[in-house]
């Protein structure tokens, strides 16, 4: 059966260490609640799914555990691809820095305008979907939401997209 | 058959006369192109398709042919409520006293964070969601998305979302 699920924002701000640590699910001792639910450990989960490729289409991208998410699917041997903004590439906290250093491909939008989307497909077939930037503030403060979806009539053009803007923000 | 799209912008800026004075179609002598479909005029024709009701939760309105489209709503007896952020409802060029005026049911987020959606819903049961802020800017500069779906999984959170923050926001 196909996913196809909204998730509003702000998230309540809970323990995520076990996506990046499961052995130590048991036994973390920070000070925020365990074991609970929320629309970011749900939007977590659905990027740590990925298991041949993410391509990741974001105007600004500053969120520390989004950025470990990459790293660690990184790790995995999946192909990570990251699409952003000139502009807030050089913001404060950004984490494009962090990626870059790991050997994750980025690449800027360098135009005057705007490169203003919010979006990832995972393995070319789940599209995540919103007005959520991957900021701390979108994720904890704003009203925000997300959308995400298999079905093939929204993925496609997502995917197709991000080619074209891909191949448009060739560096050499 | 559901509805279910995608549309990619920068739009090219084409007449959109049309929606407004249908009499006119054949004979406007403005300078910009005629009779082309864009992602823009397909927005608008969603947009003025509504026969109800039309809730709409955008984080900044200042694009004219969007203002004119619910007012041409409203002059047909169709309910509308626009939900907007505070801060963006004060910034040159918004739409929102023209709204207002009219006599259109307008909110502002008036809390301390971001009202940061980018959504409308028609006849409560076609969803209008993405990156697309309702300005100029968005419409004929940025790189943005829209998503249009009448798929009640993903309709049905953004109904009920509306609804609390509607409530959330009543100013009395
Ligand atoms: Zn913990
Ligand atoms: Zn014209």
């Amino acid at each position: 059966r196909a996913i196809n699920k909204v998730l509003f924002f702000p998230s309540e701000v809970t323990c995520v260490e076990h996506f990046f640590s499961p052995l130590s699910t048991h036994s973390c001792l920070c000070p925020l609640p365990h074991g609970v639910e929320t629309s970011f450990s749900r939007l977590l989960h659905y990027i740590l799914s990925a298991s041949s490729s993410l391509n990741v289409c974001v105007f600004s991208f500053s969120e520390v555990n989004l950025s470990r998410a990459l790293l660690l699917l990184h790790s995995r041997g999946i192909t990570i691809r990251v699409l952003t903004d000139r502009d807030y590439s050089a913001i404060n906290g950004t984490q494009i820095g962090v990626l870059r250093k790991a050997g994750i491909c980025v690449r800027c939008d360098r135009t005057s305008v705007h490169m203003h989307h919010k979006f990832a497909v995972v393995d070319e077939q789940l599209l995540i979907t919103g007005s959520l930037n991957w900021t701390q503030t979108a994720v904890q403060r704003n009203k925000e939401n997300i959308l995400i979806t298999e079905d093939p009539e929204l993925v496609q053009p997502f995917v197709k997209e991000f080619q074209r803007l891909w191949l448009n923000n060739n560096p050499t």
